[in-house]
């Protein structure tokens, strides 16, 4: 097979692929296959074009370190995460919904008592974080997981100042009857890292970086699927303009303002703090249910 | 704008680009879209596969060097460089056929005298590379410039034995009758590197890392289009499954094999030693063709 023209290029790579030993490897070669060719017709790019995408996606990568995912970014901003989360949960009502994991979840959290302070020294307005977890038939779940991690009042997480800095993240567990609690401070809405390639994507399609004030979780209990997900901070002004689209009106909470004083936990607190209280509802695992309107 | 679903977010995507100030990067960023979210629901990716794609992505950059390029290998070994060839060089018919540049140009290279030997300690049986520069009208062009590089013998590349070595590759320039001619060593057919991402993609594909020996070339002078291309030595075993999909009859050519002795240019060569020669045309420079079957 040789001498390969702009007609017969792509039908002779899926050709090529028809040795592929796995069927999943196979589908999802002659997928990509099909999909970028057929983007390449669209666009009909100069060689520089093709360059610069090379380049693009060189920086892309070379931005990568232990502490900045800059492909997630990408991929979040070109709705691709939130597209991969809607696929992976079709998931029974009843359930919290879902939101993409962004780019700063840390492997190997510390683990917290109840009630403890996972700020580690971040600034800000305090903030009493609180709730349950449960099944969606409402059972608790005791010894549920909690992952937790968030920006601070000016926006930034921990490894953002630092890549060995730990603060605002931490994993806790439920107790008996389901409940969680810890301390931190309140965190900003965020411009996502706009200094790489994908600060420059944004910046050439008009749009602005800016994510609304949030909480990410990922809870987890045996028996029951994982749950990725963020509670939004209710009145935020990028509630409508999510530069990665992850934001629903299930997850947005009330933050509810106290005077200085005595916690509902018994903390006696010097200044006005706020309050963010949500019940989490696992799905049961088991297989995805199908698609919406798809066959059963 | 929020709650997209499966369902809403490609749309939501698509008019958060209508900001776009550039018409160009408006048409890429949708069309990207587009196609990477079909991809998306064509596949339906776990989230482990979601990851899996962004650890490849990362590790794709991460092999990225000053001399190794694994993106560019990326869209050989895929057929994307080839497509993109073909939809640059809608040529008029006579001009030379194009192929892929492919990941081991270097840019700055070192001039070298006509008839000079370009092998720069190289080992392998001496090639006598000689030939002339047109026009698509027969016309012969001075002082056309020709960069040129090869791999050696063991079908290694000067740069992938030490990133900052030289050896069979330089520049030369025409003379006055559009001739050139310059000594290296014969290369042989070799496998694209394949110690990582596209090395382990192949596998997973059943394929091959191979391409058959050839000789890349890019040829340019003022006033025509620049030309990308390689001349493969005939009767190579990969001619048919070139893993960039880069073959065309048109650039094959014929080594001629001769005895030890004089050479054509005069010089004494004590070994057998084998002789390339072919005749570059060059297309002259303008706006580009209408596709074929497109509006005229
Ligand atoms: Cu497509
Ligand atoms: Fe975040
Ligand atoms: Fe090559």
């Amino acid at each position: 097979m040789r001498n390969f023209s702009e007609t017969t290029i792509t039908g002779a790579v899926l050709q090529r692929l028809q040795a592929t030993p796995d069927p999943r490897v196979r589908h999802i070669s002659e997928a990509l296959v099909r999909h970028l060719h057929a983007f390449v017709r669209e666009i009909e790019p100069t060689q520089e074009e093709w360059s610069a995408a090379i380049g693009f996606l060189t920086r892309t990568g070379h931005l990568c370190t232990q502490t900045r995912q800059e492909f997630i970014l990408l991929s979040d901003a070109l709705g691709v995460s939130m597209l991969v989360d809607a696929i992976n949960h079709r998931k029974p009502a009843g359930a919290t919904e879902t939101t993409v994991l962004g780019p700063f979840y840390v492997e190997g959290p510390r683990e917290f008592a109840d009630g403890a302070d996972i700020s580690g020294g971040m600034t800000g307005t305090p903030m009493l974080v609180r709730g349950m977890v449960a099944g969606t038939d409402g059972r608790p779940l005791r010894g549920a997981v909690l992952d937790v991690w968030h920006a601070d009042e000016g926006g930034f997480y921990d490894v953002q100042h630092a890549p060995e800095a730990r603060a605002g993240r931490g994993r806790l567990l439920t107790d008996a009857e389901g409940r969680f609690r810890f301390w931190s401070v309140r965190p900003s809405s965020y411009p996502i890292p706009h200094d790489g390639t994908v600060g420059a994507m944004l910046a050439a399609q008009g749009r602005h970086p800016y994510r609304p004030a949030h909480v990410h979780f990922i809870v987890t209990a045996a028996g029951f699927e994982p749950l990725v997900t963020h509670l939004f901070i209710a009145g935020d002004p990028y509630l409508d303009s999510d530069v990665v689209f992850g934001v629903k009106d299930s997850i947005i909470v009330d933050l509810v303002d106290h005077p200085p004083g005595t916690a509902p936990d018994g903390r006696v607190v010097p200044e006005a703090y706020v309050e963010l209280s949500y019940d989490f509802r696992l799905a049961p695992a088991g297989p995805c249910p199908a698609p919406p309107g798809g066959p059963a």
